[in-house]
């Protein structure tokens, strides 16, 4: 069965402001007894970030008074520049992906890199887009906002269905966004098959792709697939992140650019913020640049592989009979609720038990509500077994 | 006669990259003869970006030391956090402006402000704006590429024509972009007078009014002039920035906004960029707090003084006849040229002389090949006669 649908169906639920929407929504407590002071307070499994153990702060910190610390360069950093980004860092990042410099675009947050394409796709009568059911809530919205019409490709555990990409493709789709591994909220990564498939497409359809790509350093089993940008490097636009490697409060994300695209999408940055800010992109250049930041991948890869195995042994202790398929990398695993047991009433007990999370529906135009998302990477490895209790407990509450 | 119109008619130019573009269109140098080489090398009147010397750069430096001194702190500067930015800085912000925090949305750089309203007008349907004539091109290309339909005003010397804008809401325009206060480019200052006239527009006429205001701070002579914002507050937006009294690379800069605008505005950041950088926002915070923000305005105001007092005594020497209207602050002034010279040649011929300037087309949708833009905030005052002379070479290479 496809991933997380097939049960009762749902719009996607919007906040006014998302991220006190999702803080709220999922982390309101309630007053209760005296038997319960001497719990742990809330665990949330709700957002996709990382703690603050997995973040170098020593080394951001000295990266940024060596940013600083000389008139001249910082100067620069202080000024207006190029809007593709900072030059140090569009060139390392240029060498790393063998790309000329122009064709990497640093932006204030890989979103921003969703809301340019999606802009322009809009702008120049392509606001048609295939999306993977279901799909980060965030780039949805993005979509959705700018009115595209949404074709939605269900997930197996191998990824995206490509029979169905190509119904869509038929139907009008221009543009695939995806994130092929480690996906958000699903976990699946697409197989190497199927991405030589979806990059088949790509050059014979007409069809453009946004491959959204934060996770794939974050790989705890298993060996690298190749990138779909790799297979069809003229269709695709490779996206990426520092949030989860170096820094979420940096915002700093890149994009690499097919020719054809480098020049219209460089406009729209140039004229949405002139040029991005450098202080946080001279800090990830020299954390490049020293090695830094392959040690804090480390740092983070070795973090987040504790708290999988142990959500994954809570999951298997506490909740045998949902479904998950555990997820080779990344931040999230997707959980298909017992049978008869909805997101809708899980939320509704969870605050109660004192966990959080986030509804299937959230991630779907429509549909959903038999699955919610689990972020291990927000809590320590200690908690995340009580954490598991506590929703097994708002799961059993859910049982009609 | 109106700032800069009456004169032959031309598109607006636009350039691939428009930093690129503005860099290399207006500051392109050509190989000439031995004679030339003792020259000091091209002087800009194009953009309007401060010199090195009005960044206070040691005050920048200890402000992001302490934004990363302790673990704690800095953990929270380097996490997501609200979408409408630092909360130390919202709170500050809005005790300066006595608003509630909901009110204040800090931005990376305002003209992501301009790009958010823009798109939130298009989205609700209302993509009519009223427009400046000239205006800042940038805040232009923002409504253009929305496919705005652009209802010109004309500016004279106490800012735009009421009646016109008044005309323009008559045919449907939901939105005033202004920038009232040492306008970017022409440098005039919307009167008192004209500033009840347009508030009391907004207020009976269902016209909401963007009120882009990041000069006001650098004013060299004469009182302040109350904002629009503060005669229609729940019509305005109002917004500035912090590039101009900080430094442009930190890029922040922040809008008041009307209550009725809060949610869907705040809606549109989070799902750009989730949160904005915080780092440059602490270090803003930390210069607000501790007075470095006011010695900063005051040294870039002591600076700029002094550019505009050499470049009006320039032109008076060396372009008797071309007519220009002294600004009370800002960055720039607008030179109509002598009759019968056109930007078009002056621009050519500047390129021989060494000095780069933005030709008056750039600012209108039609328009302006009469005029052009001097920015006198990027050149030191040692070097503006000479700058001015060339120009002055320039225009009579350029007469018919």
């Amino acid at each position: 069965m496809p991933i997380g649908v097939g049960r009762r169906q749902a719009s996607v639920a919007t906040a006014t402001d998302p991220y006190v929407g999702l803080t709220r929504r999922h982390g309101r407590r309630r007053r209760r007894g005296f038997s319960n002071l001497a719990r742990v307070a809330l665990i949330s499994f709700a957002r996709g970030v990382p703690t603050a153990d997995a973040i170098a702060i020593d080394a951001i910190r000295a990266a940024a008074g060596r940013a600083l610390a000389d008139d001249e360069a910082a100067a620069r950093v202080l000024s207006y520049g190029p809007g593709g980004g900072w030059p140090a860092l569009r060139a390392a990042l240029a060498a790393r992906h063998d790309v000329a410099v122009e064709r990497i675009l640093v932006v204030n947050g890989s979103l921003q890199g969703v809301a340019f394409v999606a802009e322009h796709f809009a702008r120049t009568g392509r606001a048609r887009v295939a999306l993977e059911a279901p799909t980060y809530d965030r780039s949805l919205l993005n979509f959705r906002d700018r009115a595209f019409a949404i074709h939605s490709v269900l997930l197996a555990d191998d990824g995206l269905d490509v029979d169905a990409l190509e119904r869509a493709v038929d139907a009008g789709a221009a543009l695939l966004y995806t994130i092929p591994t480690f996906q958000n909220p699903a976990g699946c990564t697409l197989s190497a098959a199927k991405r030589e498939r979806v990059a088949a497409l790509a050059r014979e359809r007409d069809l453009w792709i946004f491959e959204d790509d934060p996770y794939s350093l974050l790989r705890y089993r298993g060996e690298d697939v190749p990138t779909i940008h790799s297979l069809a490097p003229d269709r695709t636009i490779w996206s990426t992140s520092f949030t989860k490697t170096v820094a979420p409060g940096l915002r700093v994300g890149y994009l690499v650019l097919p020719e054809a695209l480098v020049a219209e999408l460089t406009r729209i940055a140039v004229n949405t913020y002139i040029s991005p800010s450098f202080l946080p992109e001279a800090i990830v250049t020299d954390l490049l640049a020293s090695g830094s930041f392959e040690a804090g991948v480390a740092l983070a890869r070795g973090l987040l592989a504790e708290r999988l195995a142990a959500m994954c042994a809570a999951l298997d202790e506490h909740l045998p009979d949902a479904r998950y398929v555990r997820p080779d990398g990344g931040y999230f695993l997707w959980l298909d609720l017992p049978d008869g047991v909805t997101a809708t009433a899980v939320m509704a007990a969870a605050t109660t038990h004192d966990v959080a999370l986030v509804p299937g529906t959230d991630f779907f135009v429509d549909g959903g509500d038999g699955s919610v998302r689990l972020a291990f990477s927000g809590v320590v490895a200690g908690e995340i077994a009580e954490g598991v209790r506590r929703l097994a407990a708002a799961v059993a509450d859910s049982r009609v």
